[in-house]
């Protein structure tokens, strides 16, 4: 494979010295081998100009369900257990492959048009085999799984018997798990109180025999948080501890309402946190004190969500939402710039486990690589580099985007899926979804 | 003048029957005359596609500091009182006539790709004169002026003596007030700290003599709003009301830390408030509770503020997290989507009391209007337009913007500046603005 010679950016590197230098950085068969005030072109490498721009490290989502990007503006204004039950779960039982092939290619898209390389996703309960082909189609690094819903009271449509669920992980696991370099299974309860105690600790061993991330979202409401009391006589996150389910790779959405000893009880197991500002917003949930979490010591990423709780995919968005939510609650220094860059960087490396791989641009790590354009008045005078990409800019400023060093991204055109066709796809299937309902 | 008609879009009028329907627009001398499913084309008319995009009214900020657009990024992480005192005043402080023109045009341009095609702007302490050129250049409908600062303790460098600062008020209104149609002076008191009582009284007979709009910040932050009290023994608005600076024609900027007497207060005489959302965050001041004002009927309007405390003027933005900050507070139906459209509209019109001339598509009313593409995969498959336009939309989607009929941004491209070179002037004259601090 020929290299490739990324010239004349702005390198936020996010090393451990969080070295900031306009420079060049090259990268071959997927992996960075060097960055530099000047590297000189080799022959017969490419040659990409960054013209100014800010080059960083690939953004990361560490909680999304690209089963949902169809019903971006058909569920507003709802609160969590309402827009479940009334809507969200409803059209996610209505998907038939085409659909569900529809959204995700959608969400994948639109989500790497925005500066997004990796993905912790959640799908509904059937049909992941669909997603996961997209989500190779289109080079995202992936982690994701049919989410676990075997709990006939609350569950609504999206009901299925626990050993029938726990096979098609299991064949899940089999077909698509580390079968390519940037897919991996994840196993996803939904939430408690979706599911029955025997089908956590299944998840939890299946998570075991295959070194899976346990991906579930907590604590995002306090009628939710309420419920998982009433059931168990604990809260959330306490409950997962009890079970055993608790661990570096589990994945807590949300994690507003946790107690004091729910937080300590993440951080001594090493869980991570998803921290969705726009979300939580949203559907009424409230305000993560991530400031707090992050100062006892928390892994936390961000992540948009689904497109109908946001209703935006757009990393640049809940980053600086991130940043400012937190400041009214901790004074203005809390969440500065530079820490919330972090938590879409190498915070959500650190959820995933994978920090030595991605997260920063160093050479050894993976060619994951966005190039922000500095041409809008929004941020074109704007020097300091941590305070321009999350205070002032959008993900409509990512012109290139590399995934383990393949192009997926060049000059604001998508390389893997025609925009138009994904996008008129995705209208026709809506309509064919709402006349099944 | 010849007619322009536009084809094919999607018109949000935001008449009193909130018509939204597929069709045309036509307008003539900056004036709105016809909106309907199909309007034929005229001979010798100018014919604008819109491509099934957004074409909604142009979008109205009532606060911002055209003034501040170069100090973006120079002063994040800070509290209101220690931001304005140790780099905006300063900062502000240090601007020739070069350097202000500068930040003003780069600031109107910004704005105006982004949608917005009225402002209420507050000046520095002189040179307002360069500010109302550049707004007259770009065709901003523009209200502003000159701020006050007329107390020795409470104004850093830019105290000014009170006659000297109502001599140069008057100048001014001589020399811009509706000398055009689309420039207007506004009376300017920074807040009342900065400002002796005599000074207040005095802008307020100005107000009266020339009919201005009262432009002042009041409790944005809880030290100012103890502050204010220890001297005057009043709160914010209480105490302007008291000496009678409270009226229909007054805008107060933030708002966030009234008391119930004081939102009663300016509900009884009709003033207006400009809601800053992204500033309020940023500043730590705090989350005003707009759901609750607009219930008891004030009038709101939203501004992105200066752009060291946002740092974005993307109207898009102040409306999306307009929306989203009201619901953990109110529910999650609060401030739905169309309502908080609202506030960048015909809210806004109420604040400037010009509602009979601009904040909605309407035959008689002014023609500032704004084409909103729909072809990014964020709003693509969205049908319901106040959900596209508030919770999926960026301003880098507007496409087109006329201000009173004159074509200002077309296909992206602002047609008054050039957008390279007004950034290239930007960042000279910053540095050398640093250079002279």
């Amino acid at each position: 494979m020929r290299s490739t010679l990324i010239r004349n950016g702005i390198l936020v590197t996010m090393n451990t010295k969080r070295q900031v230098f306009k420079g060049d950085l090259r990268f071959k068969n997927g992996e960075i081998i060097g960055l530099a005030k000047q590297l000189n072109p080799q022959s017969n490498e490419n040659i990409v100009d960054a013209h100014d721009g800010f080059v960083i490290p690939g953004l990361i989502q560490t909680h999304t369900h690209l089963c949902q990007i169809l019903f971006r503006g058909l569920a507003d204004d709802l609160e969590l257990l309402d827009w479940l039950k009334k809507r969200i779960w409803p059209f996610e039982h209505a998907h038939n492959r085409d659909s569900l092939g529809a959204s995700a290619r959608l969400g994948l898209m639109e989500m790497q048009l925005l500066g997004t390389t990796s993905v912790l996703d959640m799908g509904t309960v059937r049909l992941h085999e669909v997603v996961f082909a997209e989500a190779q189609k289109s080079g995202m690094r992936y982690w994701g799984g049919n989410c676990l819903m075997d709990r006939k009271d609350s569950a609504g449509p999206l009901y299925r018997p626990t050993l029938d669920t726990i096979a098609y992980c299991e064949k899940l696991i089999r077909e698509w798990h580390l079968k390519t370099p940037l897919i991996q299974y994840a196993i996803s309860p939904r939430f408690v109180i979706s599911c029955t105690e025997e089908m956590l600790v299944k998840a939890r061993e299946l998570q075991d025999k295959h070194g899976l991330i346990f991906h579930t979202h907590a604590s995002e409401n306090k009628s939710e948080v309420a419920l998982v009391k009433k059931r168990t006589g604990m809260n959330n996150v306490q409950y997962l501890k009890h079970i055993g389910c608790l661990n570096e790779k589990a994945v807590i959405a949300h994690g507003i309402h946790l107690s004091k000893s729910e937080v300590r009880a993440m951080i001594k197991a090493r869980s991570g946190l998803a921290h969705c500002p726009s979300s939580n917003l949203k559907l009424a949930s409230g305000i993560a004190h991530i400031t707090d979490y992050l100062r006892q010591g928390m892994k936390i990423g961000i992540g948009a969500d689904g497109a109908p709780c946001n209703n935006m995919m757009d990393p640049f968005v809940e980053v600086r939402l991130a940043a400012l939510l937190q400041k009214p609650i901790f004074g203005p220094r809390a969440l500065c710039a530079r820490e919330a860059f972090e938590l879409a960087t190498l915070g959500g490396a650190k959820v995933l486990g994978v920090e030595e791989q991605i997260g920063s641009l160093e050479p050894g790590k993976r060619a994951d690589i966005v190039i922000v354009r500095r041409d809008h008045p929004t941020l074109a005078t704007v020097e300091d580099p941590y305070s321009a990409l999350v205070y002032s800019c959008s993900g409509r400023d990512v012109s290139d985007v590399w995934i383990d060093g393949h192009a997926i991204v060049r000059k604001g055109k998508h390389q893997k899926f025609n925009q138009k066709n994904t996008i008129m796809n995705a209208r026709l299937e809506l309509k064919k979804l709402i006349h099944r309902l």
